[in-house]
């Protein structure tokens, strides 16, 4: 702390990452890593940007990277914004998007970013609470507000909503940003940019850090209407002119562009989570419906911060919320390999 | 335009960037790139980085790079921060150490991003004149301020302010925080780090997009007591948790690491530069002292959007500024390599 700080500075309450533990024997189940490798292609592309071109600055615009989405989902590129993350896309949503003196809404339990934006950014907001079973209730949405967000698949509890759901949500606030952060999508729920042509407030957001396995290359993006999408220009160019490097883009690009890599493994990640769902109820455990890349389960009889902590000491990382408490017998578990599956049920069986 | 967006974004005035050409056979001296490539350590580490590790999320807190820089200037790791360009670092010190209540003061000519963070985070500003030889005067840095910011050297003049004059502003303003931004001092001035032990208020930004030609890794720092740079991580902490990517994590630690290359390369375009400062000087125009990588200059008789718009036709770009007024006659040149200097020279005796 220093005199220096401004009060604003004092009252910020960050955001904490799940760990990155510098062991490499560890089993890492706890960020929702991609078990697999990103695509061979996007490898190869950034192999093949790494030379003396990187003393010029990147395409400020990520042209290429708008282009491959665009292609990908059948929309136009001008309905496509790219970022240093999906995080950075999210922070200027909430700056630039959100708020205007009404309070956004987003479920209690959710990505636990999204109150840090609001504190950066001085934004009021509520939380209408998940039903009993942990599902975002749509009709707690259609009430005065200063923008709507939720992952679908939810965070941390990979319960997908149903595309007809969103719909009424987006349909039900048509002067305020409605924003579905699907960073799990491609692992089982449907994605909301079929939404796009019908809905002008309608804001979909997705990252390459989970479903194409380039966590450690920091790209996200956001799709829209263009005049959204322009606004989020406004702001990316208020802030850093070029968020993207020369060797994201490359890779991303090259990512969006081999749909049968992305297939297979995310097919493989889906595989994965049913067996490993039937594995953890046969072992006392009760598991949400999952669409993610990722389970959220509790044991019947075993707390959350035990299980953590056992299967800590057995060299499997998950991830443990203690708050809400409502949660707090919950863990977030990342689908891995088979293997590394395999080592979970194996710890587990020892606790 | 939208309904959706707000006044904010409304009024919001972007910054612009120099033009990126799509065309490869230009001789491009409009951004201030290095003419030669990264260091081949910095290349190699990038290469080595490009494997299936790339599922992972980077280190958040970029430990690695920031041993390097400590190791290079001979500070503490934890009077590091590291940001994805130093656009972005200093768009978190306008909004996290800046304002309260107070303009923040920059030169009235300087870099053109300062006025855009103001409006982004909605902070007053003043502007102190450059002098009549266009230079800053530390004097009008000495009244009740929320922050203050300068260039060293300064851009677009490309002049150089001694490390004593700047130390009377970082010291006659200890309630607030006084930024240099060194993106050019590798060039030929002196770094102001050297002062960071005994002034508290001091930050310290730094680029590796000039000196050490990685404009296409976006990879920027700040440097100062640790209390400062706290406040910067909790501000990056509650906007995106992972600025950096393995890539850019890896590449710009090994370039920091290897100073015989960067030594022989600033030489290089210091010794180009004073060739061509000689070489203008012969043609009549008047060259601004610079310190950095780039000169500013006008021609006595010659306008100059009429010679930047005649250099564009022979295939040479260099950036012009039409606002304000008084410099609506220089050209911004950035140093190229020998051949580019001789090109350009050569474009300039046609016209």
């Amino acid at each position: 702390m220093s005199e220096l700080w401004s009060p604003f500075v004092k009252n910020l309450v960050p955001y904490v990452p799940g760990e990155q533990p510098k062991l490499t024997n560890l089993v890492k189940l706890n960020t929702n890593e991609n078990p697999y490798g990103p695509s061979p292609r996007a490898l190869d592309a950034i192999r093949a940007a790494a030379t003396d071109d990187l003393r010029l600055y990147p395409d400020p615009n990520g042209q290429a990277l708008k282009d491959a989405v665009a292609r990908y989902y059948g929309i136009q590129s001008d309905q496509v914004f790219v970022g240093n993350g999906s995080d950075e896309v999210l922070a200027h949503i909430f700056l630039g998007l959100f708020g205007h003196g009404r309070p956004v809404l987003f479920p209690d339990i959710s990505y636990s970013f999204y109150p840090v934006y609001c504190g950066l950014y001085d934004i009021a907001f509520e939380t209408p609470a998940l039903d009993e079973d942990f599902q975002i209730v749509p009709e707690d949405y259609l009430r005065p507000n200063g923008g709507i967000i939720f992952p679908n698949p939810n965070a941390p509890t990979g319960s997908a909503l149903a595309l007809d759901a969103i719909e009424r949500i987006v349909a039900g606030n048509p002067t305020s940003v409605v924003v579905v952060d699907e960073a799990y999508v491609d692992f089982g729920a449907e994605s909301a940019v079929a939404l796009i042509e019908r809905h002008a407030n309608l804001v979909v957001t997705q990252t390459l850090s989970k479903s194409r396995s380039l966590a450690g290359l920091r790209v996200g993006l956001a799709m829209g209407q263009a005049p959204l999408m322009e606004a989020l220009e406004r702001i990316k160019n208020s802030f850093n002119s070029y968020p993207l490097d020369r060797l994201a883009l490359a890779g991303a690009t090259a990512a969006f562009e081999d749909r049968a890599y992305f297939d297979e493994t995310c097919r493989q990640v889906v595989e994965s989570r049913e067996a490993l769902v039937g594995q953890l109820l046969e072992r006392g455990f009760e598991v949400l419906p999952s669409a993610a890349n990722f389970i959220f389960a509790r044991h019947v009889q075993k707390g959350g911060a035990v299980l953590a902590a056992g299967l800590r000491e057995h060299g499997v990382i998950v991830r443990h919320f203690s708050r809400p408490e409502r949660i707090a017998d919950f863990l977030r578990i990342t689908i891995g390999t088979p293997v590394q599956n395999q080592a979970l049920i194996k710890a587990l069986d020892t606790l």
